[in-house]
């Protein structure tokens, strides 16, 4: 997927964030702004949104020299998604329809995304989305493949939305690898923040071998390239996977809500949708 | 009220939604998004959010050689508002405060602001804002200087909004000059909407002599300003306004929502507060 104009104000507003959040005093607040506008201005038109995001988090980094911007919210996040893990475990239990409903779970989680938006509320949006309809038209599929293989590739995406993934890793029934970034970025999961979640202890967690945000397969790993490439099922996780996936051919089913007008054009669906989107792949996936 | 660097991405954000709207292709899409952060990086630093918000509006409608890029948008939110208006004025008849309520009704009706944000809905701000808590403290002030003027000078806001304020005027029980726009700015009220709204029969619509947002005095009309001068009530619509005036020694009583959190920090709010917030020089009013 493409940068879209709709990307340039959205980038600011996350370029000022990150920078504040690093401490940056005003005056660095603003050259981070206009080098931001530089970036903006000289990127290559086939740059998805996570590689110029990538650019900008790590400008941040730099010109603030803070390791980790999002620490403390990656932090807050987590402690607030295990309150609820009983919860959410409790939900699956007594649901009609288990793995439906993890997968609602899972989707839910992905409301913690400080790159869509300054602020959420999970509790509302965990109600929300148990209910909402599912667009994009992949349930079947997935179910289908989640029956049919013997292992999955779990794509990660932001800390404490880590939590609500292990109740669906719960409920898989298969071995799983659990793919995290390989340094900060954003509010993006590290294996810091996926062990927080307890992660480990349900899957193997492993790394894209790249802190650039989803997973794009130029800036990965080998290691993480052969596991990608010999997946039967990937389950990704949020819209940078989506942003950075969307034209590989690959096992894919991508779990997110489209949280912005750009993502959501892009699949089709209105935006706040709840997406469970087979890429052409996995619809096409044999019977086992 | 000065501009915060929070402005820049929303800035960034109207400015493509205004050439969109007035029918920018692509390519000239992202010359104006350039242009527009060459403003943001040339500008004043006293320069207040309204005076950059009228040259990025400018650029647009020069740029695209379109007057007017809102029209549509104010014609439909005049239209809407108007639907609502029988059920608005029952709701002032059949108040226990009825002067509260229709400064209640007023505030609500400041949702209507594609500078904030691209989205909203008015009916669930009208319930909201009917019994949300009032911030800022004004109302008392606000009630006294009612019952002791003579006439009031109204400095409108929005096109729809109009139609919310025309309920306040119904009620206030004195003459009233209902100043809009003297030209197309965002989707400011200009005469055009105000007399779609039937304002012209409620009160004397004069104009500002600017375009600008909100009413700077430097750029308005000495006729504007001598009515400025003279009011012994300004009562003054929406963030512009505040922005515009808040530093500004006169019998002003700002009523507005703090839909973002620069304005809503400047006044000491919570974001999305219900404020009716008096100037100093209102609130020593004099009895009557």
């Amino acid at each position: 997927m493409k940068i879209y104009l709709d990307c340039w104000p959205c980038f600011m507003r996350q370029a000022l964030s990150a920078a504040r959040r690093a401490g940056a005093p005003p005056a660095q607040q603003r050259e981070i702004l206009e080098e931001t506008m530089a970036q903006l201005q000289a990127l290559a038109a086939a740059a998805t949104p996570p590689e110029l995001g990538e650019r900008i988090h790590r400008l941040v980094r730099e010109r603030t020299r803070h390791p980790d911007p999002y620490l403390e919210s990656k932090r807050a996040a987590t402690a607030q998604a295990l309150t609820l893990y009983p919860e959410l475990k409790a939900r699956v239990q007594g649901a009609a329809d288990p793995l439906e409903t993890a997968v609602r779970i899972a989707i839910a989680g992905n409301i913690i995304d400080y790159g869509a938006a300054e602020h959420f509320d999970l509790v509302e949006t965990l109600e929300r989305v148990l209910t909402a309809p599912l667009a994009g038209g992949g349930m079947p599929a997935l179910r289908h493949a989640i029956s049919a293989v013997d292992a999955v590739l779990y794509l990660a995406d932001n800390a404490g939305e880590t939590v609500f993934d292990r109740v669906l890793i719960d409920t898989l029934g298969v071995p799983v690898a659990y793919a995290v970034k390989a340094g900060p970025v954003l509010n993006d999961a590290t294996r810091t923040e996926a062990e927080a979640a307890g992660l480990h202890t349900v899957a193997e967690v492993i790394d894209t071998g790249s802190d650039a945000m989803g997973a794009p397969l130029m800036l990965c790993s080998p290691a993480f390239r052969r596991r990608f490439d010999g997946a039967a099922l990937i389950i990704a996780k949020g819209q940078a996977n989506y942003e950075t996936l969307s034209a590989v051919s690959a096992p894919i089913c991508f779990l997110l809500q489209a949280k912005c007008g750009v993502v959501a054009d892009d699949l089709g669906v209105a935006t706040g949708s709840v997406v469970v989107k087979a890429a052409a792949a996995l619809a096409r996936f044999p019977a086992a």
